[in-house]
Order: structure tokens, then sequence, then C-alpha cells
């Protein structure tokens, strides 16, 4: 499995605590829940030469392989800065410092272009299709995407969809990227621009899956507390794609699942700050939430 | 079953479409959907001598007692008019005309008082109490509010909700009345100022039912189109107590299955205008959504 994203250090505030220049960036957490299920996960990314050396050897001990982390020496690593508020489901963006992000060109290593499963963080739909013309025939490809490459970069971000198997977005940019405002219809239209898989994130409310025969709804685990929501989405696509790439099973009841253990290792993440949450899990502990995930959906009809 | 609550005229506006005076408020919505699953549904309201004797008519074919039903002859019927927008999530109220409603002294007939389900549309409080003094003891008492009796009446509110078994509130709601933003934890709250089943609805994301060792999640239904969201809470209340009053089983397991048939009293209640998406419903087609909502939530472990 190759991930490919952004590597960061992160600084958060909430109301509960705050961190500074925490490890953090899509790519980090995707490998880091990813690596729960799949190993190696080979991790393509850029970083500044200030990274700290406890983050690699984290990352190592994880199983990343990080053949493919480019390291700028005379750069700095991307710095992301944010303050959540009392509610959690709105957050201030106070600092975006690109550094050697912004000139990220993605060198896939010559032993990791026969990636079964290829996950695309959320980076410049360019960049996401100039990886996979270096991957030879990937079983699945999985991407995220954000409101800024929607609204800036439209034109491309269509033509990256057709070479997607699988998109997964919140409920805002679903909307934003088809105009349609309810989130069934706004699948159906994804399906249409290229990913024969949606899932929308719902935040609190769960996920969504969609494919041309089947609607499915999960629901998000009831947690009392969530301490920092940064890096739950790409936990989720994570434990997703890792589950799949454990499992190479792409029929329904799996796909199902796959959210599920998204949905579980993004339960984790959010209990912490950074990724503390994902730090010592075992495939047990996993295992009992992704049970109770059972519990808090099912019913009988007698 | 007793039901008590608004009965109403609406005059609504969605990107869809718009009604004027059609039938409308929280008791008609509840007891046309709990009509279903019960027979008869005693009403306790008040209209003024401009109701149409259709709509009377109509409730009556749906075995609705409505010997409780006060007719002010020289009164008017309670107006509530609204629109909707793109989104359907908000609502502008253009007009509230009370007539009537706004002396609703409900005096429940002799013949009712030994009701065993109880279902309070949201009405003030303090009438809420009022009703329940004049039934011997009922077997599981149902409440609705609003963010105007949570801000307005909150020691009133209290008081009654020590009273009440089942508290159904939204989302926001349930955050105003208990200040917390979490929705577990919010539930947890309500379950010490009184009802000891919370549930909480969230309109497209579905519904959460909590109990002192439970926590089930509901999906919603997923639609193409929502045509008028007026009356899916009511829908969603009377579906879930019709259930309850037809079963007359609390169990943990029957309690979620009411939550499911809500939903699905819910998802046909938008799908059409007013009442109408109430009128035309058998026991086979509400089954048959009912087990869709199985499909739709349903996972294995392997």
């Amino acid at each position: 499995m190759l991930v490919v994203g952004s590597v960061a250090l992160d600084t958060v505030e909430t109301p509960f605590g705050s961190v500074k220049m925490a490890l953090g960036g899509s790519a980090t957490y995707i490998a880091v829940a990813a690596s729960y299920f799949s190993a190696p996960i080979r991790l393509v990314g850029v970083v500044g030469g200030d990274f700290p050396k406890k983050h690699i050897e984290f990352l190592e001990e994880r199983n990343v392989d990080l053949d493919g982390l480019q390291i700028v020496q005379e750069g700095k690593t991307f710095h992301w800065a944010g303050k959540y508020h009392y509610d959690m489901n709105a957050r201030d963006t106070l600092t975006t410092d690109l550094n050697v992000f912004e000139k990220f060109d993605p060198r896939i290593p010559d032993g990791y272009k026969r990636s079964s499963y290829v996950c695309l963080g959320n980076i410049d739909p360019v960049l996401q299709r100039q990886v996979l013309d270096q991957i030879q025939k990937p079983r699945l490809v999985i991407g995220d995407t954000m409101n800024y490459w929607i609204e800036h970069k439209p034109k491309e971000l269509a033509e990256t969809l057709k070479v997607m198997d699988v998109i997964i977005v919140n409920d805002a940019e679903a909307r934003l990227l088809t105009k349609e405002p309810s989130l069934l219809k706004a699948s159906k239209r994804m399906i249409e621009m290229g990913p024969k898989i949606v899932i929308i994130k719902k935040g609190e409310h769960g996920a969504m899956l969609v494919t041309e025969d089947m609607v499915f709804s999960a629901p998000a685990y009831p947690l009392e507390n969530i301490f920092d929501p940064t890096g739950a989405g790409d936990s989720f696509a994570g434990g997703f794609v890792g589950w799949l790439a454990k499992t190479d099973d792409l029929s329904s009841n799996n796909l199902k699942r796959a959210v599920i253990y998204g949905s579980t290792l993004a339960s984790f993440c959010v209990e912490k700050f950074s990724v503390d949450g994902l730090r010592d899990l075992s495939y047990l502990k996993i295992q009992d939430r992704f049970r109770s995930f059972l519990d808090l959906s099912r019913f009988d009809e007698r």
C-alpha cells in the first residue's frame, strides 16, 4: 500500500489543551492508521531539515517505509496552526506555512511502482495524477480532495476524478463539488464523474458509502470528549484502505467493514492530540471497538 | 394512546412548490403517523370554526378519535407560515397566528383518562403537566419540547421533565437544554433531569436513542428529494409511540425498532407536502421501508 500526501508539524489549540509543532499531515495520519492492518506502508512526502528525528523513529516503528520521504535539508517542514472552538465542528486556521511542501514533486521510488493500493491524500489534483502516471496498474486508487481544489482547480480535479476508484470527501465538499444539497444525489453525481465508490464523511454523524447498487450508513462512535479532531478524516481513510489492502476483497460486505474500520481509527484519533490516539493501539483494541459499532447500529425485525 | 398538541393550518413554501392552509400541527402529524400501528388514537387539541370539514373527515378515516378536539366556533385555527431554502435544513417562519391555540386549555375527556401511552406534542410545559395531572397512571409519557420553552420557561420545563419517561428533541435543542456540545453527554444529562429514555433527532443524519445502558444510532432514510420537511419530527414521534403502543414492549430491542419505525414514518412524511406523505400508506409499505433500514445499516464481522 502506497500513501502520498503531506507530512506536517501542527500547532493545535482546543478547549481541552494545546500542542505545538506536533506530528501531523494527511500522509502521516493515513499511514499510521493503515499500519495497524497492512505492512509496510509506503509513504511519499516531503519534510524539511527541521523534522524531528523522533517522528522518523515513530513512523519506522509503525512499519512505515520512508524510502519515499524526501528530506530537504535546507528547508522547513510544512507547518499548520489552527484553533478549535467549543463545539469542535468549526475551526480557524491561524497559520499555513507550506514551506518545502509548496514545491512538493512526488517522485515514486522504483520499488513502489507496483503498489496495489494507492491512497492519495489531499494534495493538488495535478500532483495526484502525476503520482498515478508513475504507478503500474494499481488495483485500487483512493483519493481525497478539499474545497480549495474544488474551487480553484475544477478542471484538473475533474480529470483526476476520472482515474480514481474511491473518493473520500466530507459532506460540505460533496455539496460544493456537485452543487447537490441531497447527499444521495451528490454521491450519484460523483459516481458519474469517475469513482465507482463514494464515501462521504459526516463528522459526528458518521459516514455514508455509496456505490451503483448499494447505500450504507455508518454511525460515528459516540464519544463523550473529542480532544482534537485534527486528522480524523485521514485516520478514517487510513483505516479504510488499510483494511482493504489487508483483505484484498472489494465485495460490498467488505467495503462496509472497511468503512467501520475507518470510523474506528477516526474515533481513536480524536481521543488524544496529534497522532497520540493512534500510538498504542492493538489489533484487539481495534476489534473491540469495531464490535461496539455492531452493537451501536444493530436492530432486528422481531 | 393519547396525543395532545397543536392542530394547525400551514402555509409552506419550498424550492419544490408550495401549499396554502394545508393540514398541519404537531398533534395531527403524531396522530396520523401513529394511526398506522394503533387504533383509535385519542387526540386533544383545539381548532377554530374555520377548520375545514375535509380535515375532520380525513382524521376520522385514519381512526383518530376526535372527542377531545375542541372547536371554538367564533375563533380561527392556529396558522403557521414558513419558507424552506435550497438546503432544507434552515427555514424562515413568516407568520405565527396562534389564534384559538393561544388560550388552549387541554381538557381530557373522561374516556381518555386511562390512556396508557401519552404523547405530549410541543406545547407549553405547564400545559403538558396539566395534561398529565388528568391521566391515571400512564404506562409511558413521551414528550417533545422546543427552543422557545427551553429559553423562556426553563423552570417549568425542568418540572415537566421529571414526569416524562421519554424525551424527543433535536440536536440543537439537546445542546441548548443541557449546554453540552457532545450529544452523548447531553443525553446523559437529560437522563439525570428525568426521562429514562432520550431520543435526539438529527434530521438528515438520523436519530440517536440513549438509555442508561444503551446507545443506538439510527440512520436516516436516504432520499433524493425532500419536498417538505414540515412535520418530520412529529411523524417520527408518532411512528415511535404508535409502535410501542401496538407492541406494549419496552425492551431495548423493541425501543430500537420503534426508533426505526419513527424514522420510517418521517421519511414518508417529507416526500410530499403537508400530511400527504402519510395519507395512503399501508402496513406492507411501512414494513418494506423498515426492512430497507436494515439493509442500510447492517454489516457483519466477517
